[in-house]
């Protein structure tokens, strides 16, 4: 980099992978890190700010054009991760009585426009926007047409402070290309284009994914040992506990263990089989809330089939396993001890996979957060404990 | 919908779920199906026809106008998945001599164009795109400007027989808004524009977390019970039978148990935190897969780091384990072998969780096809083994 620092492109800076982003900017003189983010539109300025220390942050903004600094300023005035810091400042408006020749006229005219946009936005005279015209309108249209007559049905727009997610699940429910951003006052702030939802939607996938497996949200596959370290051993350490559970349900079965050491060899395929159908249960609900297609509403009705399918694969495995172990132990009450204790953990699995994200949606928190962990420490200590419980009341 | 059924809006039936489209196709009168997908781009059609019975194609390539019945037939002859059926047929070019002026008053004279366009592109006589033009460049040039002096830089064409996945990676990775698709001749043949590419993204994220966690790929919370069992049990079935290796492995060592039954106790702790580091390698390779960041070039590299912050991980949770061990069964020993295992073992999932996924990328599998029931096995299986083998060794 230090050899060829001399003249980079904004773009590069932009397109770095966050995690050695900041190292680049600190190798580059000050000078060439300026001139590279001046060509940059705002919320590409503000995605490479939001990572860098205050310090950096400084450094960037003095090099700034004023305009572009207040806007840039404002944009880091917004939360994190919220629309305000996702927008571009750059947007192309006309006022709603123009028309299409006004409006190709003007575009002619201007001094700069953005790098990309998609649609002409109509706004009032108060900077609120009425509508807006996508360019292949205004240019399949002839000059003397009204802008106002051409606008796309079904205009959105997104307010300055929602979160993100929110913005890019309507991005790919809606199809939209671009939204114009608006302030507390309705006033147009800035616009949001698809390829920045793209990428947060994007974004959240990963992080639905790695939480999921309880891993923190920033890992990737160029982290270094320490850092892969530190993002997985709180869980795992989490996870010692949790398991330890397991062990202190074991514990009070330890008598009827000394009686029939088999149910010791045993014992793991029932919880083994309950995680895998918390798993299950749990990355379709996951799924489900992240396309808001689980929601409060329709929750009981999927708790039911949970239930239900619960069951069902459970009596099904139930059967195949009761079968194979009466045969193999000659023994058909450890037969039905095996059967009824996968019955009773497939549907706490399947509960589980469900309730758990639920809940942690519920209590404001990321369905995804952990929820593996949760869900098979549940399946584990429950296949255990009905395993070892029946094997008590029924064998011993 | 039966009451509803009089005119109904082809977007409606794009936007349905799979899942239940082709019940309400059925339910229509063929009038009002056929009314429906003639305003239809042929991309969505296309979309549509892929998920009926053959009859049911037959009935709506019917409806179709016969310039876009061959289009949809042509479309549908490309593989599943592939770009080909993914495009829209209706594109919006220029011969690359034009200006802009020559293409304003050719889009005003346009009989019909797409719903949504983004670019003008320019071809050869031969149909071969030879760049493209933004609507934006064009609305803010001059009339006389040549097309060819205002084309993109880094213009993309893909081919009809990519694969959709690669496709969408590219426009996420290089910001694209449509891109222009080319037969084996290299002639223009159709167009994909982001909110496709949007879409694959996001069913791409679908199918690996659901094949990730075992679960049918076409999983969805709206399935019912039924097609919740169907999707989940094959999984679970198999998980039965890898399970038993456990129960094998366990056995092995019955007299090991009989002599400390407390050993029975702990073994889940080993496997349990085992599957959990397992669980956390994996998601981290599989995400590293679909964004390739993880390639055969640098998976040396990321191997090495798995196993050393297995390593690493290991020992901080051998020292947890092993001293609260020791003190509450007063037996040093004891917290030796349970620390020596959870060592092996963390080692073993880390490698396990990447070395799971790259062989089958390699085997030109999907690297999330049920590989968490292939890791939890592994780690299980290691678990028990390593902890009852020290025992056996060193305790009794």
């Amino acid at each position: 980099m230090a050899l060829w620092s001399d003249g980079i492109d904004g773009d590069v800076l932009s397109e770095l992978d966050w995690s050695i982003r900041e190292e680049v900017i600190e190798a580059l003189p000050e000078a060439v890190v300026a001139e590279a983010v001046r060509e940059l539109d705002t919320d590409d300025v503000v995605d490479i700010l939001e990572d860098l220390e205050p310090e950096g942050q400084e450094r960037i903004l003095e090099a700034l054009a004023d305009a572009d600094r207040v806007a840039v300023e404002q944009a880091l005035s917004y939360p994190e991760e919220s629309a305000g810091r996702l927008m571009q400042r750059e947007v192309v408006v006309a006022p709603e009585h123009w028309t299409v020749g006004e409006a190709i006229d003007f575009l002619r005219g201007a001094e700069s426009l953005p790098d990309q946009f998609y649609h002409v936005i109509l706004t009032d005279p108060r900077m609120k926007p009425m509508g807006y015209v996508t360019l292949g309108r205004i240019l399949s249209s002839r000059r003397d047409v009204a802008l106002r007559t051409i606008t796309e049905d079904g205009f959105r727009t997104v307010s300055a402070t929602d979160p993100e997610g929110n913005v890019a699940y309507m991005f790919n429910q809606y199809h939209l290309i671009s939204c114009p951003v608006v302030d507390a006052g309705g006033r147009l702030v800035g616009v949001i284009t698809i390829d920045d939802a793209m990428n947060v939607l994007d974004e959240e996938h990963e992080e639905d994914m790695l939480l999921l497996a309880g891993v923190g949200e920033e890992s990737s596959i160029a982290d270094g040992v320490w850092d892969t370290v530190k993002a997985r051993l709180p869980w795992l350490a989490i996870n010692l506990v949790t398991a330890s559970l397991s062990a202190v349900v074991i514990t009070q079965f330890e008598h009827t263990i000394a009686a029939l050491v088999a149910l010791a060899a045993l014992m793991p395929i029932v919880a083994s089989t309950g995680g895998i159908a918390g798993t299950q249960s749990l990355a379709v609900a996951v799924r489900g809330l992240a396309t808001r297609d689980l929601t409060q509403a329709n929750a009981a009705r999927v708790v039911r089939r949970e239930v239900l399918s619960g069951l069902m694969n459970g009596l099904a495995l139930a059967v195949l396993l009761g079968t194979v172990g009466s045969l193999i132990f000659g023994d058909w009450h450890l037969g039905l001890v095996l059967g009824l204790a996968m019955i009773v953990n497939q549907v706490v699995a399947s509960l589980g996979g469900v309730l758990v994200p639920l809940g942690l949606s519920k209590m404001g928190l990321d369905p995804a957060l952990a929820s593996g962990t949760f869900v098979t420490t549940l399946t584990d200590v429950m296949g255990f404990f009905a395993f070892l419980g029946l094997a008590t009341v029924m064998l011993i």
